[in-house]
């Protein structure tokens, strides 16, 4: 059994390139352009058009939506117009990724996380599942955020004030964290599990508990299996990452 | 592209109003009334039928549910039968309303919220993405509650007793906090991220820790950008809310 | 208005057993046994497949799903292939259990609960709304879980390390409570709301707070209504268990 192409609607004026496959119930709006070796599985919605679209459709015309070559969106993700999907991005179910979110090549979202718009995502970034990324937040390169964490934007709710986040790169977010509006985290961070981040962390620095306080820098933790240091993770763990098989190390002499 | 009647399961005791439009694969139940000019998008279940529907449906009987006028339920939402929501209520994606949840009007409820059902919410309340409102919870007017909180409602788990909690006009519960059974939220108070708030709260406080405690009035509490009072918000936010474009004092003075 | 046969579709080499209803929308894969008076409802996926399968359809054989008899799986739910699902089980919506997953008798999981794959749950347990299970995580049976709860596996992240939670029988974690990588959870013991749980819990403890520490034992609360102690709770609550009607104490002198 495979793609049945049941129930599928895809707008005339969408742009689907070679080897694309295109799961059962799923709609492909105006105005999206999906590369390559794509594929969309079952009761997706690509190019969600904006409000507007619901009050006057007559006069709507939806902004250009890209997914780039092999991806692969799993089911009963929405995906808004505007967007713009580096390639070899992969999916959970239930993703839903509000219009002019830019994210970069190699990135991976887990199912019901919830990306809220205008955000910028950089490249071999990792969403696990159920995360919520506050409108107008900004990822650098390989940040790593875990389940059930809230990027939040507004200060002084409610406003109009949108105050996203910044992760800088290599940072990582552990479970029901939350991170406060404006926040800067940096890089090669690690904010433990259940942590309120009031107050921006320095790179390289362990914070923890709420209200989150700096405990010690993540060069001093060992793993509890081997007693040897774990961070700066990069230098463990290439599963996935662009140093798999030559090493971080290298990599990064490579990159200068 | 536009609405595709692709899909589409109406039933004959369904009574559908003018100006009404149903996105592809949507489903309306028996006994479901959608008043003028209601957008239902794809992928929705309305008049989701209890749990004897699926034990005996030759002699299951439907209560009416109602979507009043003016409103948008957005793709992959689920409402209960016996739901009555108010005009101009308007949805992310993935919502659930079970049972008998009254819902006023100009309401708005984000992407993934699960409302438990038998759950009184008033008029102007926003329900922002991924929140859990608990079985027997009641929000007065003006209430708005932030992603990740969670509304509880059993003292002594597991038990048969149903202890909803009661949140007031203007009250504001931000992210990731989590209300215990039976607990009062008073008027224009303020539950910071992160809060387990096990005491009744009194009016127009900031409670903020695990656990939480009082922290200052709302009025002490200034806005970072004008260094002047945010706080009661009415007076400062306007957008959406019936004092808009006149200010909340005259819209207040009107009121009386 | 009852089951339509709407946009169906069943693998050939799928097995449906007698008196099975199937909802609009929804796919069952290849190999997915379906056991007698099971209702399946709308948008579901059954035995959905593991990633080879996108990369390579042709060659891919998709690993044997039980569904068994009188189960009722509520809309959207996605239950991956190699799954094995006792009796009697019923979910809320959009609930999704990844692959390997072994559930035992008499369990229900609740609207957008995630079970990560690789997990073993005994007989009676009961997840309630948006729990995060952990790929690897370790359930005996009468396990409650209540919503936002996240059972974590990763001690040094990123790592390849897999080190599940176990729970033991009658245990219970409340709302929003993450539990850390590899601890034991002992029997009878209770959770409280918000709790960051580090270290492993005795045996009829109650432990509360960020970090998670011991308070009492769970025989010394009492329950608020009656003034009389609440816990162990199989004593004080029967509904779907199977000592309903003859109680707790004879049930379990009859197991003996």
């Amino acid at each position: 059994m495979k793609f049945n192409n049941i129930g599928i609607s895809i707008s005339s004026k969408a742009t689907i390139g070679n080897n694309v496959r295109i799961g059962d119930h799923t709609t492909i709006y105006d105005n999206v352009v999906i590369e390559d070796n794509v594929v969309i599985a079952d009761h997706c919605i690509i190019g969600e058009p904006l409000s507007n679209y619901y009050d006057n459709p007559d006069e709507y015309e939806n902004p250009v939506t890209v997914i780039s070559k092999n991806s692969l969106i799993r089911s009963f993700a929405i995906i808004y117009c505007g967007c713009n999907i580096g390639q070899s991005f992969s999916t959970g179910h239930r993703v839903t990724i509000r219009e002019n979110t830019k994210i970069g090549n190699y990135c991976r979202v887990g199912t019901l996380t919830d990306i809220q718009g205008f955000c910028k995502i950089g490249d071999y970034c990792w969403l696990h599942s159920n995360v919520h990324i506050g409108q107008g937040s900004n990822l650098n390169n390989f940040v790593f955020i875990y389940p059930y964490v809230v990027l939040t934007n507004d200060p002084t709710p409610p406003s109009s004030t949108c105050n996203g986040v910044f992760i800088d790169e290599y940072a990582q977010i552990a479970v029901s964290s939350v991170i406060l509006p404006g926040i800067r985290i940096g890089k090669h961070s690690l904010i433990g599990a259940g942590s309120i981040v009031g107050k921006d962390v320095e790179d390289f620095m362990l914070v923890v508990g709420n209200p989150a306080k700096e405990i010690k820098k993540v060069t001093e933790i060992k793993s509890r299996e081997t007693g040897e240091s774990h961070y700066p993770w990069p230098f463990r763990f290439e599963r996935g990452m662009p140093w798999e098989g030559i090493g971080y190390e290298k990599w990064l002499k490579n990159q200068r």
